[in-house]
């Protein structure tokens, strides 16, 4: 039986995982969507939550923490948008509540982890890690992009994926500017992080990783298939936004969370890494102002997120 | 409803089909299966042809034709894997059957139409096409590849694609070396194709092209995610067949066959296609003992063939 | 003492060896210089051949034989520019005469014998040689680019590159095409090689070759220092002529012309290696017509020629 | 007439030196070596500096600060290698004897400078700068590269080249880590850096740099002129250490050094930069222990060495 999935919230991404659910799925198909004012089948969510096997979030990030919350309540498994919750104390009470439930139906839409390139960096064997560098660069920062948004919605995703390609935690940090900004951050293990975020790096979307090992380094190859010889130049273009970069990505997000709620067993990041992410991001803001490295503390991982 | 696939022929290639089948395709799934001596679902392929939707020919070239024409006759899809017949005359057996029924059922499995690096190589505007690099290397010739089979095995791959990227007809070519070979070839329109096939290039499998334009000029990128440092080198490993290179357009590949089997519109090579890419071969092998130009002519192409 | 150069012909290549010999090279000097018409120390060439210690010769293609043999009747090294003869029977002249003479004073301006590109593919181990594809892209003709000239003029270097490359002989050439331009050649060891030369690539200068061993392949690297992204855009330039892209192998060629003129022994192409340049390219003229194989000959490479 | 030139320490250095002036400088010869203990005219410097027109000073580090006051007392324009001194405070003594003089004599050796790819990057045009990445790898630290010698030796050529494409000053730094390190400074015009400095990462020596301005990036090309394919792999080799990958650099700063030394007005680094590389160094390695932040100043530049 295919899986009924209902999307939450039709704004670029929702709309953007409709598609995928409609044309890009083994074993699921779109069943149910909820939006306040587009067209769609439910004006409810926790209708919509009732009549579907599971459940797509992508509504505005203040709304996350709540919908998780019901769904897990109607034991429904859900693929929650970044971030887990609009602070971490609203991602932790989704952590609990999964914690009180005991078992996981909450998988956080940090997609990067199901990207080839970064799922090659990570298969790739280069000896113990010691340092990795990331660049997340934007064309240009949206107008509502103020404040603390490059740490909170930017570098949340260069969190994760040094976690996840790192299987580590993250101890330190330090920022220096403001848009480029440069975060240093350190790992329980050891490791040194550094990254780039640039909201207004004017050329284009481009996300770059090198993980230095101790016997060598992985990184990224440029992100395209075809080199071109015209007008003088030699190279390839960039996107202007991150769709057309991670649309493998998503599209293997998808299918792993269809494949996670089919069988009961879901993958990607976890809401406590959900949680994480968006916790670590936290303590690194007072140093936005300072300019003095941060200590990151979390609280002992629950036994549910062990391997 | 789910369409029943059935693959004949449980070699690599059907093996690989009948993987894609099970876990990598949207809409259908694998029914069948028909191979002379392993564990499948039928010892005879007629048999198992009443009992899909839709085949997969995987079985030895020699049987192809015979096997395209049992599913024409059974009105049912088929996924013919090139060459489409063991000779251009059985290829034009199939064709003429299928002009005969009115309605296209048959995709040869020229695979490349359906790899990322040649959609965007077809994609691109270099203007008006002069002249098509192709570079066919294999890193060693099985045992078996003996005589003619660099042309009828490995050449038509270029020839397909070639004919595929240009949207043009090959009309003279020319054969020098044996292995390396160099093909010299020319369209109607006036473009000039060169492909070096290699079957014993040692260091790894390697398909690479280059389509040159009056404008400009778009070649692949290295077939690569990731970038290493290692032990005194910068690169990437290469694979030692066409499995990993192709995997994507493999994958694509039946999931166009399967959405054009339940739409009744096939994309991808047809049976005409499959019969200009045998016939081409066979007119080039006189060549390849003289070293002489030979002129190549095809039938008129059918109307059922035209877009 | 500092070796006194001058130089005859004072149009784009022969100011670039005069400022090449006023400030980049080492023991010598621009002494002395001859043009028809421009600002110069002399008006007639067999003048200023007098009362130098060595000569480099970029006047008209016409009179290169002639000045050659002037300078070898007065014993001065000379540089000459390729080709060292408008036909293979004037080239032939100045080999018979250095025959005669019985000491090496000609130096032929094929300067892509010291470009580290080059050099390094040499110096490369990818076994035995089996297949070279070389690459010559200009931007846009010149008008007075007419007739044969591809051949004369573009392929020379292709020829003499690729003799120096395989260390090896060219015996058969078949050209198909105009502009683009395909020459298919094989060589007296067995080697194929494939040259593209296309006038009006429109998108830069671009000059490129990839030497097919039996252990491994080595091409070029894009001719970049630095890359960039910029505009939606990663890559690098390309220059609108050759002048850039060889600047270092001009630079070298000279040095080692100095060196050689001082020392006695000369490096580079000699006559023979000019006079095969421009024979083979003769005999391939007529197939430019036909677009038949031709076979090509050499007389005996004289005993003088032999390392 | 040729410039006279004196090496003094016959070490890797000052061999490789030597060798330069003996083969590929113009307007200048070697004239006189002094060494300790080697095959060499003098072994006293101060006798050496007294016959020859000009000084490479290629000695331990503690003699760089007095060998250069000498020249200075001497008249005698001098190439030091760097560091100017092995502290601060020698180097400023190098600076006050020379803005006594009046007149500059000292080129300090950071022979980045001269390098093709820096100088390629410099003269790229992405906007103002905003950040700059530099990665610094050596294969293998030497056994007596222990306690701040990454920052006194290695980082200081980073200090050097970071000044110098930026045209800015540093105002900040801080360091994490120890082997790979990682240092983030700060600049008077609030440009960011970020510097690996890696002594162990085995794979080999790799320097590598990328400048982000606000309208682009630009960064080194792979630094290799030819890439092959081979066993298996795609790429190129990297050196085991530097002299291979700045022989370029070496040769056109003493090529610069002559030409400055003949015209009285010299290029490359001054004694000014090689004092302040050593001064940020030395203010840097407070924060090895503590991992804080430290605020660097230096004195202000004396007039001699506005442009
Ligand atoms: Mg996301
Ligand atoms: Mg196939
Ligand atoms: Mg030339
Ligand atoms: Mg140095």
């Amino acid at each position: 039986m295919s899986l009924r999935v209902g999307v939450i919230g039709l704004g670029v991404m929702g709309a953007d995982h409709a598609r995928v659910l409609q044309g890009e799925v083994r074993g699921a198909h779109l069943a149910a969507t909820c939006d306040p004012v587009g067209e769609c089948s439910h004006r409810d969510p926790h209708e919509m939550i009732e009549v579907v096997d599971a459940v797509v979030i992508a509504s505005p990030d203040a709304t996350h923490a709540d919908l998780a919350l019901a769904c897990l309540a109607a034991g429904k498994p859900v693929l929650c948008e970044k971030p887990l919750g609009a602070t971490a104390a609203e991602a932790w009470r989704v952590v609990e509540a999964e914690v009180a439930l005991g078992r996981r139906l909450v998988q956080v839409g940090y997609m990067r982890r199901f990207d080839p390139a970064y799922l090659a960096m990570k298969a790739c064997d280069v000896g113990e890690p010691a340092l990795l560098h990331n660049i997340h660069r934007n064309a240009q920062a949206p107008d509502w992009f103020v404040g603390a948004m490059p740490i909170t919605n930017s570098l949340v995703h260069e969190i994760d994926i040094s976690r996840w390609l790192l299987d580590d935690e993250i101890t330190e940090a330090r920022v220096v500017g403001q848009d480029p900004m440069l975060v240093t951050m350190q790992t329980a293990k050891g490791v040194l992080i550094s990254t780039e975020v640039f909201m207004n790096a004017a050329y284009g979307y481009h996300v770059h990783a090198e993980l230095v090992g101790r016997a060598g380094t992985v990184a990224m190859a440029q992100p395209t298939r075809v080199l071109t010889n015209r007008a003088g130049a030699h190279g390839h273009g960039y996107p202007m936004n991150w769709v057309p970069r991670f649309a493998e990505a998503y599209r293997a997000q998808m299918n792993a969370f269809v494949a996670g709620a089919r069988s009961g067993s879901l993958a990607g990041a976890s809401a406590w890494d959900g949680y994480a992410a968006t916790a670590i991001a936290e303590q690194i803001i007072p140093g936005l102002a300072s300019g003095l490295p941060q200590t990151i503390t979390l609280p002992a991982k629950p036994q549910l997120y062990e391997a």
